[in-house]
């Protein structure tokens, strides 16, 4: 395995085949610090680039053994992260999983934001640690849907040694036409990992992804959602990165089994053209609405390469389209104007 | 003639053939209003649906006579618009070209907005009456660019009836391969509309366009620029509307000059790629920094079909792509780094 230590070129890096990571850990040390059950940023580490790995390996069984480019790359400002990406392929038109562990000084604009959300840090300056994975998957079949994920985990230290933490995550479903056993096993699949950890959580992540994903000016929701939370540190460390290693490791039995029903199904023109318009608000979603693409672009020093993995490898906006009244099209925007119960 | 009323919907409203509108003003009693001079009102409103005529001819000539879409539309909260779009055409990929009159009540955000700009408007609450035409033209052929160009007045009124008014606008060249007589007969033609009136607007108004479409993220101008202003209130509303109508009427031998010598040339598969990955980048900078489109964006009561005829009809992004060195799609993007003065 090659490591390429540059911030600006980033250099192919995947690891070897035995190896339970795609690119070489981020820390030097990692492997020696995993023997303590209390560093919560080597366990994270080590648990979500084997989840890369996890996520990469069923995508390239899916779409033939296809080899997913794997980019290694440091941040000058401390930090950085392994990018994996499959373009342009069979099954797969667009497929990123990125990892990130980056730590540093907080912004002032970073500190407002994160305490206007309720944390109190204590006395200032404050150091950071972030640690996540996070992936867009677009296959190339119309009848198969866009699946996103994320799991992170924050830590702040403040000048008096005072340490706030949070956990944050979820997985949204992008379908271009709906199959309603799709939606109910990706649903179901979160449900039963977060009713192993606590029952008020797929409700309540369920409903908050609903209102996340919103296209307010299209008056939309992006997808048929999923789950999703943020600022989680309402159990110790230890219970909450248990809860997000399981909902890591429902990505594949969630994901996969679809990519496995529609993948060889035929299709049409019209509907790969319906499917380019959809991406076309997969765009306007990243692009005017999400916190976390949003951050990456005004946060100096960030890999923007890594950060648009999550755009569609094509995209289409034509004027005033509506689809015909009765039509699978149609029936598709109802259900992202109204969300429903899956479980 | 068909006029439509309705808010929602919008019907097929272009004018007779010897009209000098594509659609029916805005306001019922426009012709009486324009015998008074100091009408701004009126003459604007009269201006920009010629100006929309004169341009949707011209790209109809230059498109072996293609036939614009004419959308006429009225907003609930006071005023409408008319759109013309030409989609999937020929020489033209998509060309909208929109044309708004809009008055109400000024909302919180619009003040703040306006007032950190530098406008004082007495004591509230506000009325506005906001007048414009704008377009974006996205050709087929990877060597011909895309032009953006916007004109508008807008007016202020206290409730002592004090009125604060404004003109802006500009025009601006987003081409996939550079040419140099292309970006210079450009510049050339704004330049000469704008010693006309005032020596000290070409110089100002370029570096403002080329700090205004600025795509930070990347780093890149989103195209060889043109002029840019904003809050000109400098000179009488007469003076500064015969300005604004004059730089409109500079649009067609601007642009159209450049749109004929490039239909025709021939281009391959990997060109027409570039052109897509650049229209990416429009995309980004229309969605994440555009001042218009996020007003419009977060405006209730927008028509946000005509916000989005700005959108190319295709748009792609690749993961790390860089061009070859030396090549031309190199060349432009050192131009795109380091704008450069073309007249």
């Amino acid at each position: 395995a090659v490591v390429a230590a540059a911030s600006a070129a980033s250099w192919f890096a995947s690891c070897a085949a035995d190896s339970p990571y795609m690119g070489e850990a981020l820390s030097s040390d990692l492997q020696a610090r995993l023997s303590d059950p209390a560093d919560m940023q080597a366990h994270m580490e080590d648990m979500i680039l084997r989840v890369q790995k996890e996520v990469c390996d069923a995508l390239s069984a899916a779409d033939g053994g296809a080899q997913f480019q794997v980019d290694r790359w440091e941040r000058d400002a401390g930090g950085g992260g392994v990018s994996c990406v499959l373009q342009d392929s069979e099954v797969f038109e667009k497929a990123g999983v990125n990892c990130s562990v980056v730590h540093g000084n907080l912004s002032p604009a970073a500190i407002k934001e994160m305490t206007a959300r309720g944390h109190e840090f204590g006395p200032g300056p404050y150091h950071f640690f972030a640690c996540g994975i996070s992936s867009v998957i677009h296959p190339r079949n119309p009848l198969n849907p866009t699946m996103h994920f994320n799991y992170r985990y924050f830590e702040v230290t403040a000048s008096n040694g005072k340490k706030t933490f949070w956990f944050g995550g979820g997985a949204d479903l992008t379908p271009s036409y709906l199959f309603e056993e799709d939606a109910e096993h990706f649903h179901r699949s979160w449900q039963e990992t977060c009713d192993k950890h606590d029952p008020t959580y797929y409700p309540r992540f369920k409903k908050w992804c609903d209102d996340y994903f919103y296209i307010a000016h299209r008056g939309e929701r992006r997808g048929v959602g999923g789950v999703f939370f943020d600022d989680l540190n309402d159990k110790s460390p230890r219970e909450l990165f248990t809860f997000v290693r399981d909902m890591a490791r429902t990505i594949v039995p969630a994901y996969l089994p679809i990519i496995e029903r529609r993948k060889n199904m035929p299709f049409t023109e019209e509907q790969r053209k319906w499917q380019l318009l959809r991406r076309g608000r997969y765009v306007e979603f990243n692009l005017v609405y999400d916190r976390g693409t949003k951050f990456g672009l005004f946060t100096p020093g960030s890999r923007i390469e890594s950060i648009f993995v999550s755009m569609p490898l094509n995209a289409r906006w034509e004027y005033s389209h509506s689809p015909e009244p009765g039509s699978p099209e149609e029936e598709l925007l109802k259900v992202l104007q109204e969300p429903r119960e899956w479980v």
